[in-house]
Parts: C-alpha cells; structure tokens; sequence
C-alpha cells in the first residue's frame, strides 16, 4: 500500500492538512481489526471502528445515568479514538491474561507512530485524550470506560452469553473485568450485574 | 430475533432505561448495512457504522476547516445518527437515481419506527438532529455534509477511483455530488476538487 502521507501529497496543498488526511486514511485500518465481539443474533466478530461508533452513540443516549457530570463531546471523541493503537498493537482479549502483560507497552509504540503523524497540537491533543482514557481519573474516561464495557456486553447478552461460552470465561472474571463500571455509573453496574447474574441463572456462565 | 426491547425486560428496572437499551441494540444492525465505498487498500466494502465513525473522528480532526465556528459535539453526534434509518431504507448510492426517488419516504418511515424506540425526549431530540442534517440549513449540518462527502472520497481516492469505475461515474456526476461540501468548508472543497482533478488527469474518472 501506498504511504499514507504520500498519497495526498500534490492535493493537499499545505502540510498541515496533508498530514490530517493521512491519519484519516491510516485510521481506516481499524475497520479489519477484529474483536471477540459477536454482532447481536449471532453475527460476525465486530472490528474496532464499529465497536468505537456504538460506544460514542451509546455515550450520548445513556450520559444521565453518569456518575457525575461529563463533557460528553470529550467522552465521544474518547470512545472514537480509543482503539487507534490497535492498528498495530491489535486486540488484546479482556480474558486474555498473557496478552495483557504486553499489551501496554505494545500500545505505546502504536500511540506515538499513529498519533505521531499528525500536526504537533493534535497529536498532543489526542494523546492527552487518550491517556486520559488510560488513567480512568476523569470523569469523562470512567464514563468512557462504562461505554467500553456495556458495549460488548449488551450484544454478548443478547446473544445468550456466546462470546464467553467460546472463551471458557466464567461470571467471576466477568465481574472483575466489569468492576470498574462503577466508578462512572452506579446504575449502569447496577445494570451489569443483574446482566451477569441473569445469565448465570440461565446456565449461559458458569459461577 | 428476540425483540430489542423484550431482551432487557428482566434486568433493566424502568421502562426509560429498557427502551434506551433496546435502541442500542437495535442500532448494531448498521453494521450490517453495507455502502459503495471500498477501505482503503482495495478492501472489501465498509458498512454504515464504520462511515458513521470515520466521518465524526474526521470531523474533529478537520473542524478548523468549517466555514462558520460549529459546535463539535452537535456535528460528531450527527455524524454517528444520519444513517441509522438506513437499517429499514438501505444504503442508496449516491449516483442511484432509480432509488433516489423513493429514499426520502423509505427513510421517513424508518425514522419513525427505529427513533421510536426511545424514550419520548430522546427520540425528539435525535429526530431534530436528523432532521437538522437532512434540511443542511446549519453550520453544524453543512460541516457534517462535507464529512459524509470526503470520507468516501479520500478512501475512492487512495483507491485510485476503482468505486467509480466498478460503477460507470464520471467527473461531472462527482462534481454534482461533491459541490455542497463549499457551503460547509470552502478550503475542503477546494482539496476535494484538487482530488477529482487529479484522478481525471489520471484517467481514473472520465470527465
């Protein structure tokens, strides 16, 4: 494939927007990274870039169920950018613990390449964004991070759990996965548990 | 399929909270609503989920680009709803002008029905929203209009044309499609000329 940058070279007429439209052609990569993710009535695996628009659009409808009042364009261009670095980092499974101990540093190097070709204030920008994501200390990232959890779940849970039964997760690694959803929203945990705990029921997850 | 609404009836405590899940789950179908865009690399076709997500990442990207000052959250919200009815109405191509005659009333309905999932005051709000971007009177749905337009284009461009090859387009139809983006971003459309321009002088789209 051709360079990113270097296809919008004679059209892009100045080198600031150049190198905007070449992240914005670089980030179409996300579209063939794959998740763990069923689409709802047994679909496909969903990639990152549907995973990150449903969680954004989720954002906006479920904003007042936040713990505490949230920037909610900052939290949907968080949901949107989250994922970014897994164009070369890839998907690291919620449930995969030996994937999890490289998955930060394999993510750094992806942040600082891909943020890295835009113009110097955005690529601080989104990076500041990102970290923020990260850290989880903001309002707006642990309401983010309730997005990223509710997302799969709800598609998972109307799928009678099959993504779990696939992976041999149990509902104990659900709930400590799902844990942090309540530091940004009590009553979307209060959601998630009666989730796990209807399909626990329903023998779709073992205890 | 299970009924959107009838899945969350055990778990989620009221009615409001049920019918803003239902919604969210009902919306992961447009990810199986597939465009004329190819992804970049002469990939397969991208879906309506995907756009939805590039064109909002782009819009903040691109933001210092609109014409007038718009209020980003509003357009990259826009950006993530306009093409929800498109889970009843499909996609219709933009040089498809057989099924241009029918889209509005096709989308009419499903406006209706799928924003009717919603709690009363949300499904106000998104309709407006929609209907804000489909009427293009603001700095908001003009700046969203350029998004829908150069997404596609920039991925067709890094294509080397081969979206209107496979479908008989020539220049004089993309100029007609493209020409609003001036009334949202005069220095976009300059590059989207810049664009045309180039894969014509290519041989890529005849004039």
């Amino acid at each position: 494939m051709k360079d990113s940058y270097e296809t919008f070279s004679k059209v892009a007429g100045e080198e600031r927007l150049q190198k905007q439209l070449a992240f914005s052609l670089e980030v179409d990569k996300e579209k063939s990274i794959f998740r763990q993710t069923s689409l709802s009535d047994h679909g496909r695996k969903e990639n990152d870039a549907e995973h990150a628009w449903h969680m954004a659009l989720m954002a906006y409808l479920l904003k007042e169920y936040a713990n505490e009042p949230v920037d909610i364009a900052k939290v949907m261009i968080m949901c949107l950018i989250h994922d970014v670095v897994e164009i070369d980092a890839g998907d690291t499974y919620a449930y995969d613990n030996e994937g999890l101990k490289t998955q930060k540093s394999r993510e750094n190097e992806a942040k600082e390449r891909i943020y890295g070709m835009l113009p110097e204030d955005q690529r601080r920008d989104l990076v500041k964004l990102f970290d923020e994501f990260e850290e989880n200390e903001s309002p707006e990232a642990r309401f983010a991070h309730v997005m990223d959890n509710l997302q799969p779940l709800i598609l998972n849970f109307s799928n009678d759990g099959s993504d779990w039964q696939e992976h041999g997760v149990n509902a104990k690694q659900v709930f400590g996965r799902q844990g942090r959803s309540k530091d940004g929203s009590k009553r979307l945990y209060d959601l998630t548990e009666r989730m796990i705990l209807d399909q626990v029921e329903k023998g779709n997850l073992p205890e």
